[in-house]
C-alpha cells in the first residue's frame, strides 16, 4: 500500500480532539479547516518546559536511499503514547518544490504519518508562502532602493546578497539577470532565486521567540554595501515591520495529528547544511509545555543537524535535550560498508558490520555533548535477523541502547520497544547537555572544534575568498556568532564518496556568509544546491485530482 | 478616522454567525480562524441561481483619484440588507504587491469595508500564492522540458510565451534572463515575471465552474511552438493534474463580513484589462445560490470592466443580471469636465456639467446589453449641493434612476436610498440582457462592435505584428473565443488623454495574446503594466506590528 493509499484509508479527527489531549481551549485554535490548526503564542509556558523532556532523532549519515528519520520519529511518538507518556510529536513542515520533482512527500511514511498529508505536502497553512512575500519584499525594496534617486541609501547592487526565493524546484531561476529593459526597469544586475527552505527569513523565523524578536532579527539581515563600502541592514529600508506583519500568522506552529491521532506540532523547514536544519524553537516550545514529552527531528545526519540542534538552536533558545536517538537502517550500513547503493537490498552481514564505524563516530559525537545516544534501527523488509543482531550486538560492546522500530509497517505499536528505552534514558539522564564550543569563541576555533570533535578532520583550511569574508564578519563584529557549516551530508568529510568513518583528511570552507538576521555564519565546504531542478520525469506528471478533490500520486 | 482604525473598532462576528444568515450548515464551512471560511462548491445550487437577482456595480471612466466602486459595492449591500433585502457583497481578492507601494489596501473604506481587512489584504486564504505557485510549476516544467534531452518536446525556446508570477510590485523583474550559469542550469532565455493577478491562471480559475472544468482550462494552456512550429500545450506537460491538485483549496470561494455583518464572499483577483476583472463564477454563483441579491463589482470603468463582465462572464457561465449600478463621483466628473486633479476639490458646477458626456456613454453602454442602468454618486465632503443636483437632474433628463450613496461614511444607512432603488429595478426589470457581440463572429467583428458600440470610436486598426498574430489565432481554430481588449481605463479611447466622450477616434490594436486556456483572445492597445514598480517611498515603510500582533500603517 501506498502512503497516500495508507493515509487516505484513515479516519481523521478534528482537531479540536486533538487539542483537547495537549489540554487546550477550543476558543484558543485558529482552525484551518477541521483537520490543521494554529496554536496562539500565549500557550508557551516556561515552567512547564523546564519540566517536559525533549527528545532528538537525528541519523547517521545519510544515502540516497533514505533512512526514514521522520517516519522514526512519528512512529516513536505514537509509540510513547502506547505506553502512557503524553508525547507530541514536532517536525519541519516539508517543502513543496521537490514534491514535484523526485522526492514525493515528506510527511513520514506507512503507519507513522502526519495527515492530511496532502495538505502537509502542499500549501499547509501558507507559511512558506508567507516566508516566500517577506523574502522578496526585502528584495523588491533593496532594487527599488538602487532604483529610487531621492531616497537612495547608495547601495553598490554588486555587493547585494540578498537572493529572491521561491518553493519550486526551477534550475532556470539559480543564475539570472536582473532589471533588463531600460531605465525605468531597475538597474541590470547578477541575481538568482534559492528555494524557500533556503532563505535566511526560514532560519530567522525558525530561531525567532516571538514577533519582536523577529522583527528585530529580520532588521539586523545584512544586505550589502554602499559605494562607500559602509554595511547595509534591512532595518536601513524600513523593512522589518511590513515583513513581521506579513509573518504574523506563519510565526504560529501548526496543530495536525499522526495516523494514531498522536499531536504533531510542524512548523518551519530551513535547510540543514546552510542553515540550522529543524523546526522552529516556537514550536519545540509549544510542544514542550503542551506535553511530558517532544520527540524531533533535525536534518541529514547527527553531523549536520544534530550539531545544529545543539550548538545552535538550544544554545539560543536555551533548551537542553534529554536523549537522542540515532536512526541507522540496515542498508544504511551495508552502504557505508562498501556496498553500492543498486545491492543493499542484499544480505550482506560482511558489510553491515564494516559499515558500523560510521555509526560508531556518529554515537560517540552525541556523548561529547553529554546526552545519551540511543540507535534506532528503522527496520526495512530485505533486514535479516543476523544483519539486525550484528548491529545490536555492536551497541551492547558500546553500551548503548538499541531497539528495532518497525514503524512503517506497524506504527506505534512497532515502536513500543524504542519507546521504552527512550523514556527511561531521559528520565534517568545523568549527564547535563554541554555544546560543542562556545559562542564567543574567534570563528576559526570554533570551527576548528567542529571538524575535529564531530568531523574527525585533521586540520581545516580555507580559501582565500574565505579569509576575505572571515576579516568581514570581524570587522562587522559578528565573530560571537556560531558557526553553521554546510558540508555533504553523505560523509563526515567534504567529500561525498568518503563513506564510513574517514581519517587523515582536512576540511576546507570555501566560502562564507553572513546571516546577521538569523544569527550565524555559514561557511560553506563544497557546492551546495540552494535551487534544486526537476528530473526528466517529474513527478508532478504522476499527480491528479478527481472530481471530489481526491489527490492522486503523491507517495 | 483611518479605515484600518474603523475596522478595528468593530467587534467581528464569528464566521459562523455569517454563515448561519446564509443557511449555511456549520459542519459545511471551512474555517481559517474565526473570522475567514471557504465554502465547499456542493453549496452551488442552479434553481437557487435562477431566483436570485444579480446586481453589478460598474463606473464611470476612473480617475486617479478613485471613485470608490468596492465601498459603494459594500455600501449597498449593507444598505440592501437594511431594507429588508437578504444580500450578499461579492468581490475580487485584493492584489498584496500593490498593498506595499502606493495603493494601501482594497477593501472598501470608512464604514463600508470587508473584514477582516489585514488578513483580506495580506495573504487572506492562501489562493494568490496557490495561484502563484501552479503558475510557476508550469515554467519550472516548461523550461524543464527543454533542458531535458530524453522527453523533450522540441519546445523552441524563443517561442513560449508563458511568463512566471510574483505578487509583488517588483519592477525588477519585469525583463529578466534566466538559466545562466552554463549547461546544468537551464537554456539562457529572455523571460520576465508578471504579478500574480496578470496570471492566466487568474484568469481561468475565475471562468472555471468545477474541478474537472479548471483542469480542462489548465490543460488548455497555449505555451508556445516546436521547433517545427507545433503549437504546445500544458497537458502535453501533464501539467494539469498537479496545477489542479495546488489549486483544489484555491477554487473554492471564500466567506468573510462586511462591518455591518453582512455577508461577503471574496474570490479571485484578475487584471480588468488583460483579463476579464471580476471575481470568480464560483464565487458569483455561490453569493446566488445563498441570498436573494447579490452585489458584485467589476474593475475600472463600464466600457473595460461591465464590458467583460457581460460579454465574458456572463456568457461563459449562463449569468443574466438584474440591474447595473454605475458609480460617479463630482470629482470625477469635474475631471473628465476639463478640472485639474489637483482642483477636483474646488467647488465647480460648469465642470460637473461639461463632465457629464462620460456618464452618459456609460449609461448609453449600459441600456445596450438590455440592462437597466442606476447611478449611483459615491458622495465625498467636498460636494456641494448644487453640484449634486447638476447630477441628478442630468439623470432626470435621460430617464435613469440616481442616488445619493453616503456609504463612506454611514455605512448601511447611507446607501438605503440606492439600495431602495436597486432593488425595484432589478425585481422590475423587463427587457432581458444580451451580451454586445456573438462569439461565434470572427475576431475582428468582435472587436469593430465594441470599439464602436461601447467606445465610441470610428474604427480599429491592427499592427502588422497583431496581424500575424491574427492568422495564428485561425491557424489555431480559436477565432470562436471573446474578446478581453486591455486598454487605458481613463479614456474610452486608447490614448488616457482623452477624457470625457471622445469622439472621431481610431483604436490601434497592437498584440495579440492567446490565453485559450482561459478562453479569450487578449488585445492590447497601447502599453498595458503588468509588474507594478514601488515608489520612492513604499507604503511598506509605514507598515509595522506590535508584540499583540497589531497592524498599523495599512489604509
Amino acid at each position: 500500500m501506498s502512503d497516500i493509499s495508507i493515509a487516505r484509508s484513515i479516519k481523521l479527527k478534528h482537531i479540536n480532539t486533538i487539542a483537547e489531549i495537549l489540554g487546550i481551549d477550543a476558543d484558543d485554535l485558529e482552525l484551518f479547516g477541521k483537520h490543521k490548526a494554529k496554536l496562539p503564542l500565549h500557550l508557551i509556558d516556561e515552567d512547564k518546559i523546564r519540566k517536559s523532556k525533549l527528545i532528538l532523532v537525528t541519523a547517521m549519515s545519510p544515502t540516497p536511499a533514505g533512512e526514514g528519520k521522520t517516519t522514526v520519529s512519528i512512529g516513536l511518538a505514537q509509540g510513547m503514547n502506547k505506553i502512557g507518556k503524553k508525547t507530541t510529536v514536532v517536525l519541519r513542515e516539508p517543502s513543496l518544490g521537490p514534491v514535484f520533482g523526485m522526492k514525493g512527500g515528506a510527511a513520514g511514511g506507512g503507519y507513522s504519518q502526519v495527515l492530511p498529508m496532502e495538505d502537509i505536502n502542499m500549501h499547509f497553512t501558507g507559511d512558506f508562502a508567507a516566508i516566500e512575500k517577506a523574502n522578496n519584499l526585502l528584495a523588491a525594496l533593496i532594487d527599488n532602493n538602487i532604483q529610487s534617486k531621492s531616497r537612495t541609501l547608495g547601495i553598490d547592487p554588486r555587493t547585494v546578497i540578498w537572493k529572491r526565493v521561491m518553493d519550486m524546484n526551477d534550475r532556470s531561476l539559480r543564475n539570472i539577470v536582473t532589471g533588463l529593459g531600460g531605465m525605468g526597469q531597475g538597474i541590470p544586475s547578477e541575481a538568482g532565486f534559492n528555494i524557500t527552505a533556503a532563505s535566511e527569513i526560514m532560519a530567522i523565523l525558525c530561531l525567532a521567540t516571538d514577533l519582536m524578536d523577529l522583527k528585530k532579527r529580520i532588521g539586523n539581515i545584512f544586505i550589502g554595501f554602499t559605494d562607500t563600502k559602509r554595511p547595509v541592514y534591512a532595518r536601513e529600508l524600513n523593512a522589518q515591520g511590513a515583513m513581521a506583519a506579513l509573518l504574523k500568522d506563519a510565526i504560529k506552529p501548526n496543530l495536525v495529528q499522526t495516523i494514531e491521532g498522536t499531536p504533531a506540532i510542524i512548523h518551519g523547514g530551513p535547510f540543514a547544511n546552510i542553515a540550522q536544519g529543524t523546526n522552529s524553537v516556537i514550536a519545540t516550545k509549544m510542544g514542550l509545555s503542551l506535553s511530558e514529552f517532544v520527540v524531533t527531528e533535525a536534518g541529514f545526519g547527527a553531523d549536520l543537524g544534530a550539531e545544529k540542534f545543539l550548538d545552535i538552536k538550544c544554545q539560543s533558545a536555551g533548551l537542553s535535550p534529554n536523549a537522542v536517538v540515532v536512526v541507522a537502517t540496515v542498508r544504511a550500513l551495508k552502504f557505508h560498508g562498501g556496498a553500492s547503493l543498486k545491492t543493499i537490498n542484499d544480505t550482506n552481514p560482511a558489510a553491515v558490520k564494516a559499515g558500523l564505524i560510521n555509526l560508531d563516530k556518529h554515537i560517540e559525537n552525541i556523548k561529547k555533548f553529554g546526552l545519551p545516544p540511543i540507535v534506532a534501527i528503522n527496520k526495512f523488509p530485505t533486514d535479516t535477523e543476523e544483519e539486525i543482531a550484528i548491529v545490536k550486538n555492536r551497541c551492547a560492546e558500546l553500551g548503548v541502547s538499541v531497539a528495532v522500530a518497525d514503524i512503517w509497517a506497524k506504527g506505534g505499536e512497532g515502536g513500543k520497544e524504542l519507546a521504552e528505552i527512550v523514556a527511561r534514558e531521559a528520565e534517568n539522564q545523568t549527564e547535563k547537555f554541554k555544546p560543542i564550543y562556545d559562542w564567543n569563541l574567534p570563528i576559526k576555533e570554533k570551527v576548528e572544534k567542529v571538524a575535529r570533535e564531530i568531523y574527525g578532520a585533521d586540520h581545516v583550511e580555507y580559501t582565500s575568498d574565505a579569509e576575505k569574508s572571515l576579516t568581514q564578519v570581524e570587522k562587522l563584529g559578528l565573530e560571537h556568532l556560531p558557526i553553521c557549516i554546510a558540508k555533504t551530508q553523505y560523509s563526515f568529510s567534504d567529500d561525498p564518496a568518503k563513506l564510513g568513518r574517514p581519517t587523515g583528511f582536512h576540511i576546507t570552507v570555501r566560502e562564507i556568509e553572513i546571516a546577521a538576521g538569523a544569527g550565524f555564519i555559514v561557511l560553506t565546504t563544497g557546492s551546495i544546491m540552494r535551487m534544486p531542478g526537476l528530473p526528466s520525469l517529474p513527478s508532478s506528471e504522476a499527480i491528479d485530482i478527481d472530481a471530489d478533490g481526491n489527490i492522486s500520486g503523491l507517495f
